[in-house]
């Protein structure tokens, strides 16, 4: 059976991964990618998710950009950290229009590519909505009435909204950066949120967060209201956290079966993810067994939930620090939902490792091999 | 088939319940009970633990005096936040003896009382250990060799040494307050380790803490060292933290039951309750529902394992607070040990909290009815 999959994604190295993961999966029908704030801006992520639709032959999957900035405030920023892992275009310092060919020179430049969001076409079953303000998003999404969301909202919060519309519990909504389109796209049309099966990748439960703190996972304090309005919102949720994404581990080994398959587009993945490999390997021991695959895995989980297995707890984000509050970022059980409440919310707490990483080197190795042809 | 269990525990209000319910099992040997600083001053558990024994006609049940400060501190002094629960004499400001006749009176002069401590007789199978300071403890583990923990530590640390020496697997250690007998005793008698099956009632992984910070639990930021320590230890561990304590609830009816005994042990315990669970009730509308039962789901499973569903996970305390450090007292995986290490920690995360509610508040209804005869 197909599995019919809208992905949102702040592109970044493990997003792309994420998407070549997609790409190649037979039965996934891909009907869109959004690209928001993150990793990188929202702008940057929504031109390397063209890029690499187009690099492996898939300009027919519509595109279309999120929201610029956390519901929480007017600008964003790329934290240093995340520059760190992923460079500062969300390829590790490479691209994919010097590796292959044909790809539009003008994919590398980001600033001008970004003035093309609004040529992005939706497909006609993903076209209706009434968008006031296309593609730039002046966002102060907090407290905002609905209304005013839905004026500062970009293109792609209207992308999710159509597809749950349109084929309900039928659709799996990945995010793998920021829920600020989720939370958005959830406070435009409440009525999705009963029907919306969400398989993130955020948050830490059971281990320690990945930011400088170690309470706090990357995803999640970038929109700390945002995530917790998301998992208040009845949503059908899978959180993919570091609990597992922390297990299933990529080496040089495994990329350089990508380098070998001679293919451009494969020699362009092993190089930008060399960089995510090192960047890994200098900010903390563990990672010298291998980095960690974190929108891999939560989009294998999208395509086949049974790599995982989960717990059912009521989640909640703390969104201030201090006595009475916990810590804003934190990912956590929401204490007045511990009793006589039913769970929405389904925590992998294990995962088979192995199985998810030899499918996902198998898988992207087989799709580069396919662009010879 | 009989449980050997011994208790550590800093007695407190729930502690005494958890005795009792012990207590009450006809197929548990309760080998000794040691009181610890925690809830209260070491002495005053150690005291509470005699009377609460003597009020139920179980007086040979040997007891003994833990630590009475934390590994990391000279002194110690009570929490206000415990005083809050427990009262300042444990036992919510009502007292066994002046509700059960025939109890020494000078069992309610905890200061008199706590000079008895070492004519409390251990069975010859415990008496083994060579004490140094037998009793009274100045403590400040922290960082000591062994030798001068061992000189330093209560006659309580030996009485654990020794019963795991000679049951192995075979006996359980209870623990309801800090960790930092059961560190002792495993940084005096290292050999214990492999063999220490503990139970304990303590952090928190999925759920929010219970101090005013909710981050910690309260056992845990007493001696975040020590828990530390003790999870690291090798020791096969069952941690009964709130995530599954805040899920079994005692209300004023439950209490009823052992009013309406006319017993004066059962009146005794009833009294005793209505300070505990009108504190909760004043800290948190969470508790509206019922109190936590803590300690005697502690005691619970220590009796029978199958009323919990656990994680298996590698567990840490974090002992400091700020970046690349995590948050002083909070309970969480070790990320060192994720991948690759056996578990030897088993979180429980799922509880049967009917079968054991109503368990707990048949078995002490009827170790109160016992008394008359």
């Amino acid at each position: 059976m197909t599995k019919r999959i809208i992905m949102d994604a702040d592109t970044g190295i493990d997003d792309t991964l994420a998407l070549a993961y997609l790409l190649a999966q037979p039965k996934v029908e891909l009907l869109g990618v959004v690209g928001v704030y993150g990793n990188v801006h929202a702008r940057v992520a929504h031109t390397n998710n063209r890029m690499v639709l187009e690099a492996f032959g898939r300009a027919d999957i519509p595109t279309a950009m999120g929201c610029t900035a956390p519901s929480w405030a007017q600008e964003f920023a790329v934290d240093e950290g995340c520059a760190r892992f992923h460079g500062d275009n969300g390829f590790g310092g490479v691209s994919p229009v010097d590796y292959v060919s044909g790809l539009p020179k003008s994919s590398s430049n980001v600033a001008a590519q970004s003035r093309d969001v609004n040529t992005v076409g939706l497909p006609n079953s993903l076209g209706n909505s009434a968008i006031g303000s296309v593609g730039g998003t002046r966002t102060e999404l907090r407290d905002m009435p609905a209304d005013a969301v839905r004026a500062t909202c970009g293109r792609g919060v209207h992308m999710i909204i159509d597809a749950v519309r349109q084929y309900g519990e039928e659709v799996t909504v990945l995010a793998t950066g920021p829920l600020t389109d989720v939370d958005a796209a959830i406070r435009i049309a409440p009525d999705i949120a009963q029907h919306l099966q969400l398989v993130m990748m955020g948050g830490a439960l059971t281990q320690q967060g990945n930011c400088y703190d170690l309470i706090c996972e990357t995803n999640i304090i970038q929109d700390p209201e945002a995530a917790d309005r998301v998992f208040h919102s009845g949503a059908h949720i899978t959180m993919i956290g570091l609990d597992v994404t922390h297990q299933c581990l990529l080496t040089r080994r495994d990329i350089a079966a990508w380098e070998d398959t001679g293919v451009p587009v494969g020699r362009f993945l092993a190089d930008m993810t060399k960089f995510y490999i090192s960047a890994n390997e200098s900010s903390d021991e563990i990672f010298a067994a291998g980095s960690p695959l974190h929108d891999p895995l939560a989009a294998a989980v999208a395509v086949d939930a049974s790599l995982v297995g989960c717990f059912d707890i009521n989640m909640m984000v703390e969104t201030q620090t201090g006595d009475g509050f916990g810590f804003r970022g934190r990912t956590i059980g929401d204490r007045t939902m511990l009793v006589g409440h039913s769970c929405r919310t389904h925590v992998a707490l294990s995962v088979d490792a192995q199985r998810f990483h030899d499918d996902f080197v198998d898988s992207v190795t087989r799709l580069c091999q396919e662009q010879t042809q």
